[in-house]
């Protein structure tokens, strides 16, 4: 292992090399099977091939974020391999989509089962006509990964959609406890139908700034991350808060940060009741546990848990977002496990490493009469056997524990880069193996990402000059020293 | 074949028991291999399983939209298997949305293919990391079934995403038109963030009563079809225009029905003005060739060219919404076909059948930016293995003709049934299977439908009086004369 910053930048290369073989041996964690030992580089990237398939896809839709084009079949555990036959390590897995690697053995399996195979060919309409099996793969869910205090699940496509529906959850309850019923008025009935209250009231979600919670027209009133997303596109009045911008380390900044809290905490309040004052009571607020797309983004325990005792004061639901954070990249399955809030969320909602969109929420959330969570799919049970299977081996393989072991070595290497090449990156943070550095300037960063993929590492970039990490949950001390090693020499050549 | 409404009841019906066999033996289409000669019952339903499986799964979630629990793995073809071992005729096929029937022994073998099933396995971020063959795969489908004059697609994961993103194209372009390119102003750019104007304009997309396009935020406000969708849920201030209520038989009310054309379009017209001189200008209008689950209502081909000249004169997109129509239940793949077009539509979406959501568009709808259409996953490989394979089979077995076949034979014995049984049903209407007969009452429409369904017969209703077919493409006449021999019972208890 690397000692912390004793050593020189030749001593640190030497050592990473040297420390590939012993990780891979003495990992107490299986190595992935069939992997590559490291990346390897047929062509530039982009390569000859990748930029003739970015013509064909361009003809057909704008494809200008297309940053290589992949073949899956040879694309193993935490590597990825490009049409010109590039091997990459793979450090972004799909914007955090891909949790166990890619062709893991025991998933390429699962559709020779007749039964699942028979579940995927065969798409339900879930809230109608559900497999018999459906109560029972739901409740083996719950039973696995539910959070804590949370009861219900409802399944969807994506975390967009996830989104969206926890919206009308807290819609929903809001107006049930102000109206103290569901009996609804003829007025009521009627109005909606026009999109005019009192059948479609005045009432607001608030999020954070720099936040990301979807694309669709009512997420994207809560997402404000960057402009291109939001930009001509028509947005509810909801407000938007502070989030606390934290100075790194730490522990060096406490007070600074603890000030952060409390800025962000007391506008949280104001708006709130400047919304409510205008006739558009927040009737729900959300969160990401970390803001991912907007750059990484971490709030105190504290500040989650005050933010909490505020959304019960003002009677709106908590919402927290682990589409990105949920499902182990964190070191635990949910990142609000981190926060010891005093009560669950009213609702989690989850996507990309869970294969399928859906959200966790508790009694008050749930609707009182059916049709109101509604849609042809409600999920897709194709996906839930993959979940299953995956949730599986995330516990049997105890790989939150190796995403812990990882996280904390990578954490402790980025620190020491830092100190080394600073100023060019600092605020190295995170959690687990979510983990995250920021460049000097956005330009930086960029160069940093592309000098990366040329040296055959794939690693993702976040609002505005963040670095991000977002592994698979099998990723081992063995490919960090890889990372490393080759964000090693990037920063170098600086 | 029956002949028109010449026969007694009993002559009918003894007619329809001897044309079953001589049907399924002389049918120029292979009949599904391994389904049941007709429909058979165990148990009253729902029957002891399936309640116990409502009971539980309710535990989980509001689960009483619930009708049956299936058993995936012995239905087939047009017969649907439930936990209590009835054996329904299927003519809902899980809201439209089943195209070949169930276990189709060619799906079934699509995931024996390795690369299939890596396919399906690696779920990748299509907008950045799309496997090397999806450019191809992407211009198959359009080369078998863009509709004429769009050049583009992009997938979604569902309907209503697909529908919110064309909102979104949508909202695009008339900005671009209107600012003359698109060179955001920093004020454009750090409004959004606030969901203020001018970077989050005041815009809107009409609809129509009755209509639905799906229950995002976005999609939801301009989805007018029934309360319980709706209701104590915040919606845009977007406007509802009517659509033509016709009255059948179409030949006796021509120039009822011409009227209600223009009466609507004056509408449309009128609320187009209000809605730009509010400051909230008409970006797009979205409609259904058939508005589905709104009753099944129909509009005149001069209806929808009207409409269009209506939106190119106003500078709105004109969106026809194909999530229920789309994919061959009309007879022809895309049912704006029927309407000879005067230029074809802005944008097509889709879903169901096509077993993701998607839209192919025109290129003043192709953003000029990467990254204001994305999401993490744009869809799914796994799904458009299964589009492909379904759409060459629905050619190569020629199933449109089929659907034009057994849909013009059951909308005459439909027609003949609604002269029998006057006044409990009328208003024979549709294209292809996609067919509907409207009930005296709402409570009769639930009465047949229960009764239906406990005859051995699965069918759909809409809103709100209306009895819907939407039966898979490989619907045969053998399958009609069993639907309409249930039918027949069904009407004779009243």
């Amino acid at each position: 292992m690397w000692s912390r910053c004793t050593r020189t930048r030749s001593e640190l290369y030497k050592h990473v090399l040297l420390n590939l073989e012993y990780q891979r041996r003495c990992s107490s964690f299986a190595s992935f099977p069939g992997e590559p030992v490291g990346p390897s580089l047929q062509t530039p990237v982009p390569g000859p091939k990748t930029k003739r398939l970015l013509a064909d896809l361009n003809k057909i839709q704008q494809a200008n974020s297309t940053q290589i084009f992949v073949n899956y079949d040879k694309s193993i555990g935490n590597y990825i391999v490009d049409a010109d036959d590039n091997v990459f390590l793979d450090t972004f897995t799909q914007i955090s989509s891909i949790p166990l690697g890619y062709n893991h053995p025991e998933l390429l399996k699962l559709f020779e089962n007749e039964h699942n195979l028979k579940s995927l060919i065969n798409r339900p309409a879930l809230g109608v006509f559900p497999g018999d099996d459906w109560p029972k793969k739901l409740s083996n869910i719950m039973s696995l990964v539910a959070p804590k205090g949370l009861h219900h699940l409802n399944t969807m496509m994506c975390g967009a959609c996830a989104n969206e529906n926890a919206f009308k959850h807290a819609f929903m309850a809001y107006q049930r406890r102000t109206r103290g019923n569901d009996d609804f008025s003829t007025e009521e009935q009627t109005s909606c139908g026009f999109n005019t209250p009192p059948g479609s009231p005045h009432l607001a979600i608030m999020s954070f700034q720099h936040a990301f919670h979807g694309r669709t027209l009512g997420t994207l009133s809560t997402t404000r991350s960057k402009y291109i997303q939001k930009i001509d596109i028509p947005a509810f009045d909801w407000p938007a808060a502070p989030f606390p911008a934290y100075k790194y380390p730490l522990e060096e900044n406490e007070s600074y940060n603890q000030n952060e809290d409390n800025r962000c905490l007391e506008q949280v309040e104001d708006l709130m009741e400047q919304w409510s004052k205008k006739g558009i009571p927040v009737a729900g607020v959300i969160l990401e546990p970390i803001q991912s797309e907007g750059g990484d983004n971490h709030a105190s325990a504290d500040f989650f848990r005050n933010l909490q005792s505020i959304c019960k004061k003002h009677n709106a639901a908590f919402i927290m977002d682990e589409v990105q954070t949920g499902g182990g990249p964190t070191g635990r399955f949910w990142c609000h496990e981190y926060f010891d809030l005093e009560s669950p969320p009213d609702i989690v909602t989850f996507s990309k490493k869970m294969q399928l969109g859906g959200y966790f929420f508790n009694e008050d959330m749930k609707p009182r009469q059916p049709y109101r969570t509604f849609n042809t799919w409600m999920g897709d049970p194709g996906k839930v056997i993959m979940l299953e299977s995956i949730l599986n081996i995330i516990l049997r393989d105890n790989l939150l524990q190796l995403v812990r072991e990882t996280g904390d070595y990578m954490k402790d290497h980025l620190n020491n880069l830092e100190k080394e090449f600073s100023p060019l990156i600092h605020s190295t943070r995170g959690r687990g193996t979510f983990l995250a550095v920021t460049a000097k300037t956005p330009e930086l960063r960029d160069d940093i990402i592309n000098r990366l993929r040329n040296k055959g590492v794939i690693c993702g970039g976040s609002h505005p000059q963040t670095l991000r990490l977002r592994t698979s949950l099998t990723f081992t001390k063995a490919h960090a020293d890889i990372f490393l090693d080759k964000l090693l020499q990037v920063l170098k050549e600086f």
